[in-house]
């Protein structure tokens, strides 16, 4: 089927480039002016609000659109019915889970580098080296050996966990690439009851499972306990598995607890083990010099996770590996295709290519937004901001001690999160259900009330409600609304609770 | 260490927002209106230019930044040292390896989702509704049983490729997640030798090693040779070897090569296993009605694996992923995690949440730009420019089959992918080694002469230059303007080639 240079079709051909550019630069305006209100008012939006139904309608019920809508049509749209329902963590009383706020300067990053269009898997651009720039500066600050193959930009901790974990597989099982795992040894990898599900998530991709990844307990600071750990390494090998890999946390998603790196290190160096740290978004607090020391020995660490978008502030998702040993990393993901050779000259004259170092090929330019925060904002400042949400837990702390009759907290409070639960004098102490969902609910309400967003968590099998400050708008003053609203919704349930009971006896 | 609400560090407390909203606001509008030039005007521009080695420097001798520096200093060198050296699929003649050149929509999409800085993992907000609106799309387009939670977002075909072959893993060691694959059965993929790596990638990331992948050889049309894969199937299960799945080509990256996907799924059927397709770029060529016969059979894969940032233009990155049975998908990545409990209010009131459904925790909002791009164009658009791009093909094919006796074509040319090497007259047809050197140099050539970027293939353990036509800009002037640069690098290097003997003799 060959068709002819003057068929018809060739006439009326017409990109997907507006065919009316003025009209369409002013949309394109419009909607940037509307994402900067979106973060210069974001404290008089609610944290958080429910899609209303019938906008949920407007977006599940659209079938697959057949014909295309005017540039005007599909940006009210996304004004109307995307903007005001999001996830709500650009907002400074956004304390669920650990979320970065975001800023002016990663939005433009990443308009950027929509426009670019880059894959940032291979050739030599500008991308390539802004990233590999980012790679150098990130094991400057861990104190890496120099080595701006050394790393890789992925979307998170998560994928930054299953590199990390493949590398260490690549390093005790030479051939695995080859030979896959079947008639291999039983590798068993270290981490503490309160390290991040991520780490066992990797070990069960990679096909090492979740029954080789052994749960060592924490002290009463929720580190790891050192003794336990040489026992278990010890114990491990007289049963004749072949210990591979410690996992060190430097930040637990729990409580922001730090395990003893360079413990941890010395051991998984005198045991022959990869010594991975996952400092998803603790390890930042190297920018902080009063808190500098929480993560003394990441320096000895043979790879490191961590985010960007967390206590960073780049928009999502941008998160970071790095891999003392480059080579290895080169090992465990190179591969050669016909289509990507390297060549002397042009724009294929790099080697040592992104796709060599991890499991993509298609890659954003997700190094832009990142060389833009550390550019405009720089490490002191980023630093500061760290500094000022553990000063912040700290004054939370004391405007929830003022009320030791019916809160209970979870000490320590080393970092950025505070946990705590209502304990109600109205209720029987014993009533383990009762109280649960009381709490539960509690963050519930609080969420729905639009003025914060806690989330909860599990400690010592109690559930808690979390407060998580990885904000660079959070004040002082923020605080104290939350505390108001917080008592007062506390309050009507305890009252709710006790009413229901009365109407029952 | 406790701090008291009223420490000095509070009142000098300032937010990485801009201080003077109005000139970041300027400084904003005026990084849209160069980005917006840079695609309005890309056919001023090379197609690439190498980034020079002073402006490397600039990048790559600066040390990690301690101090802020001024966001205008920072738009400055965006726009300086990045914008002008990208890698250049913006441009109507990049036609290297397979990409998209991205859309105004995409740009504002990405810049939306930059500021609403969702973390797309869980949780009950609009970006979650968007994307599973977009795989019920996916399914519906591709005849998948109804299924929003049947899909996920990703950042490519490459991790589409290892969600689907682990969900396949799972289906067939149901225990694998707790007990790794030591000691398990030797499992068995086929693929065509056509087939990308990142199949190879994935068995190997996955534990199942490159060894357990069976490539089957491929016939005229570099389609998987059905009766050979019978055979190969046969002999593993003889062996004691236990095959679990098929992988199919709809668009080999090579030659835009379908496999019979129809027959594939019924030899999968009949020996009970996966299905998996992978269209990175030729799935939807079933957008356009003249080719979408070419994927009689994908609706009945198990797995479908392809990407928006290719024919479809959204801006990097974002692929997809479809598992034809949810609940396997659901099986093969869910995790219970402490902090990520559901509640029966409030925003965390859905299950199934989106990090249960692969291997990442953080994602950005990618579905935005899909959205975007389906809304604002529709399918019918799109499928024409699918249509156009194939015809395009065939357009080059008729300019080049006017050098027949220099140029050779790779037939059969079935999509958007022409590959041809020269062989001029004036060399030894057994040259070997010059040929391909002389091809090779001459793709290098093209590239460095910013007219136009082909890349190279190797087909029949020949080097070729190979041209990808996925773009929305490309016209009929442009395949001109390529011969034309195309004819005059040849003639000067059979020339130097030439002179270089002579001088030599």
């Amino acid at each position: 089927m060959k068709l002819s240079p003057s068929l018809p079709i060739e006439k009326e051909n017409t990109s997907l480039d507006p065919t009316d550019w003025a009209s369409a630069r002013c949309m394109a305006h419009q909607m940037l002016d509307s994402s900067l209100d979106y973060i210069q008012y974001v404290r008089d939006r609610p944290v958080w609000r429910a899609v209303p139904y019938d906008v949920r309608a407007v977006i599940e019920d659209e079938p697959i659109p057949k014909q295309g809508q005017p540039l005007a049509t599909v940006c009210h749209d996304v004004i109307n019915y995307v903007m005001p329902y999001a996830r709500g963590n650009a907002h400074p009383r956004f304390w669920g889970w650990v979320s970065g706020e975001g800023t002016l300067g990663g939005i433009i990053g990443d308009m950027v580098s929509a426009t670019l269009n880059v894959n940032a898997c291979a050739s030599t651009h500008s991308a390539a080296f802004v990233e590999r720039t980012i790679i150098d500066w990130m094991r400057n600050l861990f104190n890496f050996p120099e080595e701006s193959t050394g790393g890789l930009l992925v979307s998170g901790t998560s994928i930054a966990t299953v590199i990390s974990i493949a590398t260490a597989r690549q390093r005790v099982l030479v051939n695995v690439r080859e030979d896959g795992l079947v008639n291999g040894q039983q590798l068993v990898a270290y981490v503490s009851t309160e390290s991040h599900g991520c780490v066992v998530k990797a070990m069960e991709l990679l096909g090492l499972g979740s029954k080789a990844v052994h749960l060592v307990p924490v002290d009463e600071n929720f580190s790891i306990k050192i003794a336990e750990l040489k026992t278990a390494i010890k114990d491990d090998r007289d049963k004749g598995l072949v210990p591979f890999c410690i996992v060190g946390n430097a930040g637990t998603v729990n409580t922001g607890a730090f395990d003893d790196l360079l413990e941890l290190s010395k051991i998984a160096r005198a045991e022959n083990l990869w010594f991975h740290v996952d400092g998803a978004f603790g390890s930042f607090v190297i920018l902080d010099p009063q808190r500098s020391h929480l993560v003394t020995g990441i320096d000895q660490a043979d790879s490191l996770a961590f985010d960007f978008h967390k206590w960073l502030h780049c928009p999502y998702d941008v998160g970071c590996v790095l891999v003392r040993d480059s080579s290895l990393l080169h090992s465990t993901f190179s591969t050669n295709q016909g289509c990507l050779e390297r060549t002397e000259r042009g724009c294929s004259l790099d080697d040592r290519w992104f796709y060599h170092l991890g499991p993509e090929l298609s890659r954003s330019f997700r190094a832009l937004k990142v060389w833009f925060t550390l550019k405009e904002h720089g490490t002191v400042k980023l630093g500061q901001k760290i500094a000022e949400n553990c000063e912040q837990a700290q004054y939370l702390v004391s405007l929830l001690e003022k009320y030791k009759n019916i809160i209970r907290i979870v000490y320590p409070v080393s970092l950025n999160i505070v946990n705590f639960r209502f304990e109600p004098e109205e209720f029987d102490k014993d009533d383990h259900e009762l109280l649960e969902s009381f709490n539960d609910e509690l963050v519930v309400d609080i969420q729905m009330s639009g003025i914060a967003l806690p989330s909860s968590s599990r400690i010592q099998n109690r559930r808690h409600i979390r407060i998580a400050i990885v904000s660079h708008r959070s004040t002082h003053e923020d605080f104290d609304i939350f505390m108001e609203t917080l008592m007062k919704l506390y309050r009507s349930r305890v009252d709710a609770v006790v009413m229901a009971r009365n109407g029952y006896d």
